[in-house]
């Protein structure tokens, strides 16, 4: 038993979630970002990867909720390369660190959960998740970490905001980075919305079991 | 005075346009492929890169037509590299083939126009094609090319059909590549439309003038 997976991102029209250089950009309208809210209030827990603390260094939190009400946060941190300052180590709400097993760093104020032998074993991950009583997961990013959950056939549904903008790149992220896969993942589009200046779309998997 | 610049491509749901091997996948769904089909008839020609006539050999014509009704189909090919048995060069339609100013290669069958002293010059080009009577060009990759035209801002129409897949892959060509813009490309979003499954998102620029 896992949690119910949600991938949530924003691209824009050309298919980045950033630019080059990998910074953040305002890619969400107001109305899609009202949205991430409301989704993220109703998830047990957020995940995302190092690659998107160390770029953006996100609260991870809901603007009016408890540390008690707060959903987990989590962090997939394979060597231990979270900084101490981070914003996602404040006490706004909890915060579960992921490493790999021969990963011996700690974290003020976080728990640290070590699995996986090279790399994180997400599998395992969502398993010992599910254990904790988690069981709705939005996974909000990077391209690395989305790319992994899909690969891993960890996803249960797929939002991507498309805004209404391009901003080019050969190297700039995209929504599944990776090393690519050799057959496609098909998806069955289940609805389509628009919120102001661009159009939120949601996929499920086809053979979802 | 330049014809209406329609960019038109397919990607999937995380903003590819090909696998990491470049190689072609079917991203367009039958609706999407019936869709392009009419609007390469209502096109006087036809653009894409060099990199998409090396990984994909179109034809770039629209079956049902003579060489007379097809529209020109345009090879942007700065350093002369189009192979002589590229489909592009076969008579189902005419073909025009664009260089910087310094090369010299000819292709048996084909026009050519050197334009641009390290790089082809696309405002330039835009002038001669209007300038011969190209009112409506469609350029349709790949990703290098569909970057320096919003680069240069020479779209007027971009249509991008997102199918409902995912393949992945930090290197995998995505419908802008170039180097990236250093400020985004505001576009709006004009229409949606579900075609099979996935789904037409047709977008105009801001300040288009």
């Amino acid at each position: 038993m896992r949690p119910f997976v949600t991938v949530n991102c924003a691209m824009t029209a050309d298919g980045k979630i950033a630019s080059v250089l990998r910074k953040q950009m305002r890619i969400s309208s107001p109305e899609d970002l009202a949205r991430v809210k409301e989704m993220r209030k109703n998830s047990d827990a957020i995940l995302v990867g190092i690659g998107t603390v160390l770029s953006d260094d996100p609260h991870l939190t809901v603007k009016g909720l408890t540390p008690e009400e707060n959903p987990l946060r989590i962090v997939i941190d394979g060597r231990g390369r979270l900084p101490e300052i981070s914003r996602v180590l404040d006490d706004l709400a909890k915060t579960l660190i992921v490493t790999c097993e021969d990963c011996s760093k700690t974290w003020k104020g976080a728990e640290v959960l070590r699995i996986g032998k090279n790399k994180v074993d997400l599998s395992g991950l969502m398993k010992n998740l599910y254990e904790r009583g988690i069981r709705t997961l939005m996974v909000e990013g990077g391209g690395e970490i989305i790319s992994s959950f899909f690969e891993n056939n960890l996803v249960d549904r797929y939002c991507v905001f498309v805004g209404s903008m391009i901003i080019g790149g050969r190297t700039a992220p995209t929504p599944a980075d990776g090393d690519g896969f050799t057959q496609p993942l098909d998806l069955k589009l289940v609805d389509h919305k628009v919120l102001g200046n661009g159009i939120l779309l949601t996929y499920e998997p086809v053979n979802d079991l």
